[in-house]
């Protein structure tokens, strides 16, 4: 791992700069792209079959997935795998519900009522990348939220496949996916945004995917709500003394398998355990089968930086805003405090990053990029809307007729106070 | 007013396609926008004074707008506007708070704690267009949110102005700016997204601005964050023969006379009410000052639509998902139930929606052109972060062991089984 010395700042603007690099996007792409959108506005499925057959090279006869194949996918699953998603399931949901809004409503004064509706997004499009990017996870993360919102329908979408793997079938199923369809690619995405035959428009669009697929979503974006356009993964991990470097480097390890372009940055005010983590990377990077993403990516984006005391150390990861940020010191929660800016924090020696990736019920989708500075991890939230409302009656309307008379001539909007005026019957 | 015929379906989708026409963003800013945009990145605030110059013909000597002239303001401003901003001030204050979130903690198993902390986006930039369109309720409306969120640091923008309306300085003191710039246009959303020598950094942008501030907003968004890209302003009413076609023509006025782009649309069960509201319309129209405009704008934008019965109105609606919805009814608030997307709902026949723009307290900042189906009125909410902790024991992180490494084989992903699994001694 690379190591880095200067100020907080300085490492903080050079991070970020770096960081900016890998989740470049190809401009070439959105040309491609805005010409898919186009056509599948046009002609519909017509040109979901055309661009199934020109990338996925699989001819659609149906579009929908058959649900013979998803009640044939809980009997080949692995019964383990199954349990440990109706685990994480339950955990998910758990933590979920706590994020439920109620409304509001007060009475500032007589006559006036002032109010807010929560309201689910009546349907949403959840996308699933094909092949070996297939996470049953990511099935659950992103549409557990979305069904505790109270999402009336939730339509999945990924990419055709010769079989697809049970596992995700099982979880679109025990999330509660409503309907599923084959196409992928930003051809599914704008199905999902203006609608087809077979596919319905939705209100909202969550999920990854690759380059095509992202750059889809931010085109589709003002159509549909989108949830995030994620870069590559991150983890920073603040640890001093006390921290073990055989956990620090596996954690290390989990987040640079992903990808060469993901991330792992360490923090720490000792020298000594620097020096063992990179002994313990090095050591643990011959036992990967995934070696060669993992290498390049700590090879080429992993980062160690020295502070000099534990207040350095929060500083410089508030600056950073991770996606992941690990707290590996000892009465880890009592630090709770000083972090203003992460994703999803894990607290202590033991709570290694992939429990949050699979199974305590907190959610994997996350703000990466120092995007955290301003956004937050996908949630019930994000599968709502707040809806004001107000009343007057006529004895509150004249009382405050002054007020707002006052205000719209100040801004030179007449018919804005003609709207007052009308209702006094001195008019 | 055009009068529209047909299914429900297909008016809302003709009143969506005429929607997303009057809101096309003009191509052939996109790249100007970028120029200016890499230049301030590039040279700050040479950039900014260059940029001034050419586009409002200022020569700026100070970036920062004199302490001086803000209180100044304050003996400048007409006594009865200051009167009406501070009781629009107390009333935004009121409703907002009510919008603040607190976290939560539970513990769902031994040795698990698990969380969600509620922290403020750090600094916040808010861009208030010059001349005419300067709206000082519109400073209140994307300051106060940001202030009861708990942000740190609120910056101010505005192009150079002759003199500034002392009653948007007013405005912006009262809601609490920390610090004001003349500097507008792309340039100035650059220099809010990049930061230069004077203008520091903002982790989020919101207000609202011409063509080339909105480019400007979606093509820094993802560097920060961005309240919405607003559309021309909508209002859509539900009117039924209790309704008095002074009030309904007044209001449909109101929204008029903002743009010849905005759009006033409505929907009644009564012939008699829609053929009053065209007689007022016209009466009322003439005593405008900005009669071209609402006239303009009701000409090609506005829409009258008769539906069969109630339930017809409110399903028309919810499709058309308006930007402010009036339900001018007997009785209306028992119709709430029955709303599923508006940005922002006026009860009755006194509640007129410029009570919204100014003084209720609900915010003025809505979602336009249909994204009231996904999205919401600007609030606390957008205005801080939720961060996700997790807390494992050892024996906790033990009894997951299994169902975790299960899902990360299953996904090929061994690193992070291996991140769970040395945690456990006999490893």
């Amino acid at each position: 791992m690379k190591r880095l010395v200067g100020s907080n700042q300085e490492i903080a603007a050079l991070l970020y700069k770096e960081q900016l690099e890998l989740s470049q996007q190809n401009l070439d792409v959105e040309e491609a792209v805005a010409t898919i959108i186009r056509d599948v506005r046009l002609r519909g499925d017509e040109a979901l079959r055309h661009y199934s057959s020109k990338f996925d090279r699989v001819e659609l006869d149906h579009i929908e997935v058959d649900q013979d194949l998803i009640e044939q996918a809980f009997e080949l699953i692995d019964k383990d795998v199954l349990t440990a998603l109706e685990n994480a399931k339950a955990n998910i949901e758990s933590y979920h519900r706590q994020q439920l809004e109620t409304g509001f409503e007060d009475q500032p004064s007589q006559g006036v009522v002032r109010g807010q509706l929560i309201r689910p997004i009546e349907r949403v499009g959840v996308y699933v990348p094909g092949g070996t990017a297939a996470y049953p996870s990511s099935v659950l993360m992103n549409v557990i939220p979305a069904k505790i919102a109270g999402v009336k329908e939730i339509i999945m979408i990924t990419p055709p496949q010769e079989t697809f793997a049970p596992a995700i079938l099982v979880a679109a199923k025990l999330a509660g996916v409503d309907k599923m369809y084959q196409v992928g690619g930003a051809h599914g995405i704008a199905a999902l945004a203006y609608g087809t035959e077979t596919i319905p428009k939705v209100d909202k669009i969550t999920g990854p995917g690759n380059i095509f697929v992202a750059t889809a979503k931010k085109q589709v974006f003002g159509i549909v709500g989108i949830d995030m356009i994620a870069g590559p993964s991150e983890i920073g991990i603040i640890a001093d003394e006390t921290a073990n470097p055989i956990y620090v480097a596996a954690d290390l390890l989990s987040q640079a398998e992903h990808d060469i372009l993901a991330r792992s940055i360490l923090v720490t005010n000792s020298q000594q355990l620097a020096d063992a983590v990179e002994v313990e990377i090095e050591k643990q990077l011959q036992m990967l089968p995934r070696q060669a993403i993992a290498r390049a990516s700590i090879e080429n984006n992993g980062r160690i930086i020295l502070a000099k005391d534990v207040d350095s150390m929060f500083e410089l990861m508030n600056l950073v805003a991770p996606e992941h940020l690990e707290i590996a010191m000892e009465g880890a929660y009592n630090y709770l405090d000083k972090v203003e800016n992460a994703g999803s924090i894990f607290l202590g020696h033991y709570t290694s990053e992939p429990i949050g990736d699979y199974y305590a019920g907190t959610n994997h989708v996350l703000p990466t990029t120092a995007t955290s500075r301003f956004s937050s991890a996908l949630g019930v939230y994000d599968f709502i809307k707040r809806i004001q409302y107000t009343q007057y009656n006529k004895a509150a309307i004249l009382a405050a007729e002054q007020d707002i008379t006052n205000l719209a001539y100040a801004e030179g909007l007449q018919a804005h106070a003609r709207a007052i005026e009308v209702r006094n019957d001195e008019y």
